[in-house]
């Protein structure tokens, strides 16, 4: 599915997000990563999100691709911080890392930034999410 | 199990979670959800959370007791944004929710907030989170 501007505007280039993968025993794991938004060759908007090591999410995914994700609005004027919840599907792409993070690390350290750190980073991993719902509170969940 | 000092430091007398259950059919649920740490009878720490309405998070608890959490840092001066992450497993009570949502509106809104903002809120329920397992990436993970 496309994303609304709403959703658009508050990931931005780059945005953290809260990614929830599920464990073999079925219970929830959780991490903060770096997401974008990338189009898909059929036009549909899918989010991104690279990994240079092969972590728990990654084998968490490879076995119940379910995942889901929030982020946080940065507006903190209201009563209640707007937040985007997106529901949808993972699979995991070897290779690709080190250029998807120094794209996001532009938007979530600064222009100049050197990111992955080290000369040589490994391929790593990307995972690719197909929305499939979207809700939380805010303009885009309307 | 007790909070070190860091975590408590982070969520202080409120901060905004993004709360993990799991639907009847394993899949992950979340939401955004104002939480602060509680001392229970035996000096164990407990995260407690409001809820006016019997939501979906509240049926799931009750199907499924296993929960995670994540706070982040609103320090975004470094690399990585810290964050922390909870695993543990909750218990649902009736009743007391305009009570801590009052407690956390002066930390989350202002000291002065009317919030539960009708004259005759509902009991509602509160989440008590027995805490299994920190991680995150941050002072209190290391």
């Amino acid at each position: 599915m496309k994303l609304d501007e709403h959703a658009r505007a508050l990931i931005g280039y780059g945005a953290d997000a809260t990614l929830v993968t599920l464990n073999p025993n079925g219970s929830p794991q959780i991490s903060v990563v770096w997401i974008a938004v990338h189009t898909t060759p059929n036009g549909d908007d899918e989010l991104v999100t690279a990994h240079l090591a092969e972590h728990k999410k990654v084998h968490n995914i490879r076995h119940d691709n379910r995942v889901a994700l929030t982020v946080l609005s940065t507006d903190r004027s209201g009563t209640m911080t707007p937040y985007l919840s997106i529901y949808g599907t993972a699979r995991v792409e070897e290779g690709g890392a080190p250029e998807l993070l120094r794209e996001l690390a532009k938007t979530m350290i600064g222009h100049d930034a050197k990111f992955p750190p080290m000369d040589d980073p490994p391929p790593g991993f990307v995972t690719h999410i197909e929305v499939a719902r979207i809700g939380g509170m805010g303009p885009w969940a309307d």
